[in-house]
C-alpha cells in the first residue's frame, strides 16, 4: 500500500527568498574576479582578462531585477511608459544602494500576445527616459511574445571610482539612517519614485557610509538583512521613523499606527545606511544635502542580541516578522 | 455615428522584431561611452568614469536574453536543470558571436506559484553549471513568484583583449562560413547545445573574421541580418549547407528537402561568419580547429543586389521570407 505523501511546500512562503539567496550564495565558489558576489544589492566583477591579476583592470557593478504584471504593477491601471519606467527605476535604486553610477541598462520584455507595437514602443520609451535621467543609455534589449502576462526584466551595469558601499560594513555604535519619508507607497509613489543615485553620491562624498542598501521590501524586511550582512544587531526607534503623509492616509482607513506602515510597507526605494556617530551631525537634518529629501536617524547598531523595536510608549518588542515581500498573491502593488 | 475602427495590429507579426530593433536603435543617441549599441549580438560599454576620456578604461560586453515556458522550452517535458541551462547557454551563444569571454552571468526567474523550492534550486544549478563550463560565475539573481508560466531572463557580461567581432564588418568578396551542422534542432539539440565560445576564440586567433553572429533564429532569418548590418548582399549555396542528421529525419517525415530545414529551422546556435578568401584555406574543412565541429563555406558576400539562394539544381531564387522567429504561438520549441 502506498502511503499518502504531502506535497512539497510551495516556493512562495514569506521570508523564503532570504533562505534561497543564502543557499544560492553557498553554491557559488568565491573568486578573486568577483569581489562582491550574490547577496548584496549589486555584484562587483573584475574586467581583468586573467585570473592571475584581477586588479589590473577595474571592476564593474552588475544587477538584474524583474517587474511582473499584477505583482509589481498592474497593466490594467498603469501605462506602458509607467511600467517601463518603474522596471528601470527599481534596478537603478540598487545602483544608488551601492553608491555607483549606472552606465548601461539592458531590458528584456515578455509581451502578452494582445500587446500592440505601440504598447511595446511606449514601454521602451518609459525605460529609456528613466535611465536618461542619470545619463545612462539603454544599450540592449530582448522582446518575445507569449500568451501570458507582461514581464519586464532589467539589468544594470554601474561603475565607481571608489569602493562601492556594501551591506556588510555596519559597526556596533553606528547610527542607522534613512533618506526620505516611509510608508504608504502603494497609494502611487511606488510607480513614480526617483532612485536616490544623486543622493548616494553626495552621501559618500560627505561621510564615511559604513553600510547601505535600498529599502524595497520595507524596513521591517530590509533592516534585518542589513544587520545580518554586517553580523550586527540593532534597535530602531519607531517614534523617529520619518512617516510619509501616505502612511497617515492608510492609517486613517485601517486603524494601524502610521509608523507601522512606515516600518512594514514595501517599495519605499529610499536609502537605509549606517554611519559612525561622529558623522551624524554633518548629515542628519542637514537641509543642503538634497532638497526635499531629509536624512533621519532612526536607530543604532549594536554588537549582539535580538533586533529590537523601541515603541512610542517606551517599551520594546522583538523585531516583527515579515514586512512586505512579493509572495505570489497576484495582487498588484 | 461612430465608425468602426479596426484594432491596431498585434506586435507578434513575423519579421516584426527586426523593425522594432531598428526603431529602438534610432531612439538612442550615440555616445562615445557605447562603442557598440543596440543591434549587435552584445553591446560594448566603456567602464570609463568620464565621458571626456572613454578609452581610459576598458569596455565590457553586455547582453540580455529571455527564455519562456512554451516558447523556448516546455516545463511539461524539460527538467528545471535543462531549462536553467538553456537560458544561460542562449546568452553565452551571444558571447561566442562577439568572440568574447563571458565573465559574469545574472539570472532572473519568474516562478509559477506551483513551483517548489526544489524546482527553483534545480533551475539555478542548471544555470550555474552551464556557465561553469566557461569558468563564468553566476554573480546575481532575482526570483519572484506569480500565477503565470515560468520566465527566465539571463544577462551576460563579457570581456575581450581584442576588438569584439561585430556583424557589420563583412566585405564584398568575403566567404560566408558556418560552424557545425544545421537544421532539426527541435528534435532535441536546442536544449543541449554547447555555445561556440571556445571555437570563436580559436577562429579569431587563426583568421581575420570580418563579421560574425550566432544563428539563433535560423540561417534564413539571420543571414539577411548579417548582410544588412554590413550593408552588403550575398548568395548562399543550398547544396553546400552542412545538413544535420536531425534535418534529414524531419525531411523524411514532412517531405521538405533536408537543406530547407538547415536553412530555415531555428535554434542552431552555430556561428555564422565571413572571412576574406585568403583565409578560407586555413579554416574550411580543417579538422584541427575544433574536433567534431566542421567549418563549412556556404556562400559569398557581394556588394549589392537582392540576397540570393543558389538551389541544388543550379537555378537561383530570391531569399525566402521568414525563417523561424518566436511568434507568440505558444508552441514549445
Amino acid at each position: 500500500m502506498n502511503g499518502a505523501r504531502s506535497p512539497p511546500p510551495p516556493y512562495n512562503a514569506l521570508m523564503r527568498e532570504n533562505d534561497f539567496v543564502s543557499w544560492i550564495s553557498n553554491q557559488m565558489p568565491t573568486s578573486p574576479l568577483v569581489p562582491i558576489g550574490i547577496g548584496d544589492d549589486m555584484a562587483a566583477v573584475s574586467t581583468g582578462l586573467s585570473i592571475s591579476n584581477p586588479a589590473a583592470r577595474p571592476f564593474v557593478l552588475l544587477k538584474i531585477d524583474q517587474a511582473l504584471d499584477k505583482v509589481h504593477f498592474d497593466s490594467a491601471t498603469h501605462s506602458p511608459r509607467q511600467m517601463g519606467r518603474k522596471a528601470v527605476n527599481r534596478c537603478l535604486s540598487d545602483c544608488a544602494a551601492m553608491a555607483c553610477r549606472p552606465r548601461a541598462i539592458l531590458i528584456s520584455v515578455a509581451l502578452p500576445d494582445t500587446a500592440t507595437e505601440a504598447f511595446a514602443r511606449e514601454l521602451f520609451l518609459g525605460a529609456r527616459d528613466a535611465a536618461a535621467v542619470f545619463d545612462c543609455p539603454v544599450v540592449g534589449g530582448d522582446t518575445a511574445v507569449w500568451n501570458q502576462r507582461l514581464a519586464i526584466t532589467v539589468a544594470a551595469m554601474g561603475v565607481t571610482g571608489n569602493q562601492p558601499v556594501r551591506r556588510c560594513g555596519a559597526k556596533p555604535g553606528d547610527i542607522v539612517c534613512v533618506s526620505g519619508l516611509l510608508g504608504g507607497s502603494i497609494l502611487g509613489r511606488h510607480m513614480g519614485f526617483t532612485p536616490r543615485i544623486a543622493l548616494a553620491q553626495k552621501l559618500t562624498e560627505i561621510a564615511d557610509i559604513h553600510a547601505m542598501m535600498d529599502i524595497s521590501d520595507g524596513l521591517a524586511m530590509d533592516f534585518p538583512r542589513l544587520m545580518k550582512a554586517s553580523s550586527c544587531s540593532g534597535v530602531i526607534d519607531a517614534a523617529k521613523l520619518p512617516v510619509h503623509p501616505d502612511a497617515h492616509t492608510l492609517s486613517q482607513s485601517d486603524g494601524q499606527p502610521a509608523w507601522r506602515h512606515a516600518l512594514s510597507d514595501g517599495e519605499d526605494y529610499e536609502l537605509l545606511f549606517t554611519i559612525p556617530p561622529s558623522a551624524a551631525a554633518g548629515l542628519v537634518g542637514v537641509q543642503s544635502i538634497q532638497a526635499d529629501v531629509p536624512i533621519t536617524a532612526i536607530g543604532k547598531v549594536s554588537s549582539e542580541g535580538p533586533l529590537k523595536l523601541l515603541l512610542p510608549d517606551g517599551s520594546t518588542e522583538d523585531w516583527p516578522r515579515g514586512g512586505w515581500e512579493y509572495a505570489g498573491t497576484g495582487d498588484a502593488k
